[in-house]
């Protein structure tokens, strides 16, 4: 991968060669974000609780148990609280699930295991029966009986998400939208698409490709993830920068509430300002509000021209300089701006035997470009180069002309947790920040820690001001965790920034969102809550922390 | 203003004169905007209300006389419905308010005339007092004080709302935001901008471009109109195709709560997941639940090229395929793409003497697009035309070179609306509909009235499947406005529209909101109300329905 000697690489026929590795790249995507070591991660934030590792997990033992036991330590923020007195599944309650849904209640105990836990393997439910309803008036049935009946309720999609809000804490219902997957509608002139909830991500935009259409949203977990679950976490993703959230581009929903009464909240307009915007109170709710049965969503075109290049530059300063030119220059068709450190690069080079495809740098960036025309894209990419070499933003810079080598380019970014792993033990964390604040974090990190931690490197998406802030140590390390927390949620909380930029709380974080959301919102919260659950049966101790009411 | 003869005439050159036009034509599309009759049409709405022309207004009259005499002909729905039970001002509360606002709580009715009248002189209240803060801290002691003694408040931010949302109704207090002009904070990295809720949408702007940015809405009535009410009743505008609407470009919100506790949501991040997106639920309730104080906003760059064209269609169905061309052509620059019928041209003709600059047709569009590159933007729209025109989807077709010229192209579609007041008396609805639905309306209404209209016309944004369907006649027609009503509702409804676009509910759309949102929606409406506001005490009559509880 030969260093940009003069920047007159880009030209159209490049342009047509990066189109042509785009499948590649997306498989790269997916697969290295699935190898992501997060389980052993999160086993340690809670080492009395159910968040466990996969190796350990006290099968046959309550997590009310682990609780409750007078001399182990005091329990993680992040550990399960009590159970709640839900009522406990009888026979007749399995056989009310078995009349409405034949065949669909499922209690086999080995069918039930990957509905039980995460595909982080790092929390594990006991639930004893997972429903697989096909329409939403079976939703609408269950939910009534179940809150009839006092019955805890999981929703699940795909079960990919990382903080333990898809599977059960303890004994809840887990109602599964996978065989509600069906397309409903598709309008080929405004680009809205509307689905069942359980439509996998993958799915839903294989089915629009071919149209000319793409979702607006893309994640590494696309080969499982249900949309419904997306819309349910607020899914960010690699789209988000060019196509904004869920919030803007979800246009319906139908929702059915705890009580079973169904919300019709499915419109396919652009604009509508009849009342209040009920559907935005599910978008990013984790299920703990209603189940989302059916989404519509305004879709992109597919872009005919996709361009990457991979840049160092000498500062974070720089770098930033560099994302605001590439906003002027690249305008409309700028589609991702990633970074990572030099740490990083240490990482992957002693690794992953990945070498660095320009000269050393302390910070590199890939830029990603999507438009309609593939030579206009090219000239804008090769102005925009220009600019930032002889304006010194930037000091060295390559583009990939061959698919193997757009691959690594990309490489470079995607593969730095899978790096991480070899390094011993990592505390990972999910920032968001004022883009002008992300490295700073990082900087103060490592001054704070000074020699504790074995390594402290930053990575993350520029354009959404959101960073991956990992930290190493040979093994796990209590006294290594107390210096990081709660030093890191604070410093986030003292720039205004989200301790959790798109992963959502679900279990796992639940307690720590006063670091990101004021006292009152968060009261706000537990009110809307026990409007819409007053029986608190929806994905209970989720979302919201234990102390509310 | 030539007809396009080989399509050749877009050129850089070009392109750089379209450029120049910009201003102009913003001039323009604000006095056209402003020179709306739509005051008029709802006047006769509502013959026994508040809601009357300017010319007959009941000074000195209550509405609830109004109301409650037995003689008079059953109220529209868009009616103002009795007086609720509030407290009335009194001595004791104007000293308080004047010792918290010092010089700032306004009772002189000459001064006060000005915030009792809506823009379109169509609804008229009798507050006897106009609070002006300045602070958060002031808003939230005002409205602590009135819900203790339950004294109504009626938000007010530039009052140029179409619907009767801006103005009280009865005795309403008065709380304007145009004291709360103060821009807080810019991010030239990020395009994020921070503000007062009064800071004027143009002076937002001009403060942007100086910076290189844009706001992502803009508007006609933007040299008037406060950002905090472009928020609260979720403003569409101009730039909705492109840049999507608030609900996805608001990262923040600051709000006071009915009580006068402050909701501090005031995010700058592009990402957070921690918890329920509760700022959500304030864009678009129309000031019913909280008064907003402050926002965040996420600004796009100031595209560098603006191109127009005008262009004619034989069938709407053409039209809607040259839609679809365009989004695939034209893909990330398209920025407008409206269009009005031949009735239109009719009466551009007719009465304001404006000729079509392209042969007779039955449709004729106008296309914008904004881009980062002129020369790339002129030759993306030279091969959309090329082939648009090959393909025989449009019959002819211009372009404009001069400053006069692009301000002609677009007169012909924003004087439409001052066209139609020269017809007699005029009908208006804003509707929302799938986009290809939205033209099917105009048919069946002609079809439905035969000839008892004078005429009926459409126009509107195809982009956003936003349609404005104006019907005629030469004088105020009761038997004809109950042939369109509620026909144009229930059609609207049949196929899933709504029947307010972006306008908004406020007084006098709140009893058609059943035509667009499902019972259980309505309810649920009311029971966030309820929670948030259970004196009900903020923005009364206006929004939720008169039979919600």
């Amino acid at each position: 991968m030969p260093v940009l000697p003069t920047l007159h690489a880009i030209s159209p026929v490049m342009v047509g060669i990066f189109q042509r590795t785009l499948k590649l790249r997306a498989a790269l995507r997916h697969l290295s974000t699935f190898s992501s070591p997060a389980a052993a991660t999160h086993a340690l934030l809670s080492p009395c609780s159910k968040l466990l590792p996969a190796t350990s997990w006290p099968f046959g033992l309550s997590c009310q148990k682990l609780q409750t036991r007078a001399d182990g330590p005091t329990p993680s923020p992040a550990a399960a609280p009590d159970r709640l007195p839900f009522s406990r599944i009888t026979p007749e309650d399995l056989s009310f699930f078995r009349t409405i849904l034949p065949g669909r209640a499922i209690t086999d105990p080995d069918l039930l295991e990957s509905s039980n836990v995460d595909w982080l393997k790092s929390v594990k439910g006991s639930s004893e029966v997972l429903l697989r309803p096909q329409t939403t008036e079976e939703v609408s049935q269950i939910l009534k009986y179940c809150n009839s009946r006092n019955l805890a309720v999981n929703p699940q999609g795909g079960n990919t998400g990382l903080v333990g809000g898809s599977v059960p804490v303890y004994d809840e219902i887990v109602l599964s939208t996978a065989l509600m997957n069906n397309i409903l509608t598709f309008d080929s002139i405004s680009g809205i698409l509307t689905c069942q909830a359980g439509c996998v991500l993958e799915n839903l935009s294989l089915y629009l490709e071919e149209r000319d259409y793409i979702m607006p949203l893309d994640l590494g977990a696309k080969g499982s993830c249900h949309i419904g679950g997306n819309v349910a976490t607020n899914a960010g993703g690699l789209r988000l920068l060019r196509y904004g959230s869920l919030h803007g581009t979800v246009l319906g929903l139908e929702v059915v509430l705890a009580d079973g009464r169904v919300l019709d909240c499915l419109a396919t307009l652009r604009k509508d300002n009849t009342g209040y915007d009920l559907k935005q109170l599910f978008i990013g709710s984790e299920g703990t509000l209603g189940i989302i049965t059916a989404v519509s969503v305004l879709c992109p075109r597919k872009p005919k021209s996709v361009n990457v290049v991979f840049l160092g530059c000498e500062t974070f300063e720089q770098l930033l300089k560099t994302f605001q030119l590439s906003r002027g220059m690249l305008g409309e068709i700028l589609s991702a701006f990633e970074f990572l450190d030099s740490e990083c690069m240490r990482l992957l080079n002693t690794h992953l035997k990945l070498l660095n495809p320009i000269s050393d740098c302390p910070f590199y960036v890939v830029i990603e470009t999507s438009g309609s025309d593939p030579t206009h894209d090219g000239e804008k990419l090769h102005n925009f180069l220009e600019e930032a070499m002889t304006s010194s933003l930037v000091t060295d810079g390559t583009v990939a002309t061959e698919d193997s080598k757009i691959k690594g380019l990309w490489s470079m970014r995607e593969r730095v947790t899978e790096a991480l792993t070899h390094e011993g033990f990592t505390y990972k964390y999910d920032i968001s920040l004022p883009v002008e604040r992300i490295y700073q974090l990082v900087t103060d990190m490592r001054e704070h820690l000074q020699d504790r931690a074995k390594s402290v490197v930053g990575y993350g998406h520029v354009g959404d001001g959101n960073l991956h802030l990992n930290i190493t140590s040979p093994a796990k390390d209590p006294a290594l965790l107390a210096a990081i927390e709660p030093f890191v949620y604070e410093w986030t909380a003292r720039y205004n920034g989200s301790i959790s930029a798109e992963h959502g709380l679900g279990l796992k974080k639940r307690n720590y969102i006063y670091y990101s959301k004021a006292s009152q919102a968060v009261s706000l919260m537990g009110n809307i809550k026990a409007m819409l659950d007053p029986k608190g049966i929806l994905n209970p101790y989720k979302t919201l922390p234990d102390n509310l009411k």
